[in-house]
């Protein structure tokens, strides 16, 4: 079992790997080397098997081809541009999100081994005006670039599979929360930034309303469920490799009494609600009522309760995230 | 208003071209020249305006750019591979369906105009596990190379109008019939020869039991609906830029049944039911069970009879069909 992890600079290409030299196993077989790719080659990681890093521009067939060169049975493709850059530079987005996509297919479907291969794709597909809740039939109607990036990715990797180029399912993630690190750009940055930033003794600003509602998993859950994506077998997807992963629908408030009733109320006063109209524009638009039945029917999981995702914080990240800030 | 079809030279394109010439105006202003382009240049066409052809092959970004060199108004995207072709060779389908689209899409942009952009989609966007009826917010779940690329192009003409570059807006066609012409190797080719055939006195063959059910729409009003399609204002498309076509969903049975009410018994007797299980299998799979209620309500319309559609043969086509076979 060779693995590839395109994009696995990334918080949760790192954590896979991990999680991945933990169980020394996939699909029921022993992983003899991983290669961790990303546009500027990432950390090595200790594990009991080979671990490779490389850098890989996905917009540079030849460099794709160079990369998958060596035969691997499972790809996992984290690798994009996210929402805001593909919205602020579509060309930008268009390039590596879609043309990038397909490069990586056309270099799987020459390896003529029908590799494995794991797209996350992203809410984000969804969009305008169709009913709640959002089911596996509901059309994704993107209403960004990015999305639209994304449902294409999908169309294709269903597309390559069904011709039998390569073994794909594309797994669409909730929000990530509580995400590890600083804030970034994202609109929806402050979902974690007002729970990891309280747990380490920081203020954090709350842009929107207690009663804002969204659709989040941790970050433990969605690489357990990116693990089991790549372990579901071909005849159990069926007609469409697509899902979207569960999730947790949750008020800003439920999450700030889930992060009080783990660690008490001190916290919680370091959250100030501060009306932000742009960051509230944009994320009122997005969906939060989603009905992920054929995951859940496949194995993939969502958290018991939002304490779960203060806890996995707590046990998984708040150590490594300190120490990665020392001088 | 200056006019683009590409995709010019087939038998929708021609009757495109006549019925423009026929009203001399489009989106409420007076059309002063039309640009016919297709991967041969197609014949030209009587009109009250100029009429050009163009050879352009869409797959080639610098002939697409050349051809768009002039500006247009209003582009009638209608060149594809369709549904066999694309199936057989998919590197082919890939080139035209997507590359293509993505040529005339780039080229489209760059005259910063934001030409309407009409694109011709199919219903073979649709398959898979989805429930019936097939409804406006229904995944597209194609389980064919052609409909993954028109699913993909319908997604990008989205995207490109969302941002302004394009006013765009995608139909899907039903099945047409009665299709003028010859018999083709598209598996859908008999649902126009068993009545385009015997209202020409020849035999024709049904490879499918007189209870099969589809999805149909005539020339004449396809035609209509491409025009209308064209005239809708971008405010009234809302936030999914794709509609289904309206069309009626039919048996064999009622066709035959339409055609003897219109024409008297014998045609039918030119009929013979021949079971033939690889066609057969291929359209059992095609759903045709549609609520395309948004087209229906932005003045699309289907037939009213299927009477209508072999009273709009003998009307339209007949006579063409019999003259273009002199020697």
């Amino acid at each position: 079992m060779n693995i590839l992890i395109i994009g696995g600079g990334g918080f949760l290409g790192q954590k896979l790997v991990r999680e991945l030299a933990t169980q020394g196993k996939l699909r029921d077989r022993e992983i003899v080397g991983l290669t961790l790719a990303d546009i500027v080659a990432p950390a090595p990681c200790d594990a009991p098997f080979a671990v490779k890093t490389a850098s890989c521009d996905i917009t540079d067939r030849a460099a794709v081809d160079s990369l998958l060169a060596a035969r691997f049975d499972v790809i996992f493709l984290l690798a994009a541009v996210v929402s805001s850059h593909a919205e602020a530079e579509f060309d930008v987005g268009m390039q590596v999100n879609l043309h990038g996509v397909l490069n990586v297919l056309e270099a799987a479907r020459s390896q003529q081994n029908a590799p494995v291969l794991l797209f996350t794709s992203s809410l984000a597909v969804f969009g305008g005006d169709v009913p709640d809740p959002i089911r596996d039939w509901t059309v994704p109607n993107p209403q960004t670039s990015y999305g639209t990036q994304k449902a294409i990715g999908e169309l294709l990797v269903n597309d390559y599979a069904r011709r039998g180029f390569v073994n794909g399912r594309s797994l669409r993630l909730p929000t990530i929360s509580v995400r590890p690190g600083r804030p970034n750009r994202a609109a929806s940055s402050f979902m974690s930034s007002i729970i990891r930033e309280p747990l380490n003794g920081e203020e954090a600003i709350c842009p929107v309303a207690p009663d804002f509602t969204h659709y989040y998993l941790s970050p433990r859950l969605c690489i357990r469920n990116l693990v089991r994506g790549a372990e579901i077998d071909a005849e159990e997807l069926g007609e469409n490799r697509t899902m979207t992963m569960p999730g947790r629908t949750l008020t800003i408030r439920q999450m700030i009494a889930a992060m009080t009733s783990v660690v008490g109320p001190e916290p919680a006063k370091l959250i100030r609600f501060e009306d932000d109209p742009a960051i509230r524009d944009i994320v009122a638009g997005w969906r939060f009522d989603y009905d992920p039945a054929k995951a859940l029917a496949l194995g993939l999981e969502a958290d018991e309760s939002f304490e779960d995702n203060v806890r996995y914080y707590l046990a998984d990240d708040i150590e490594r995230q300190r120490e990665s800030q020392l001088p």
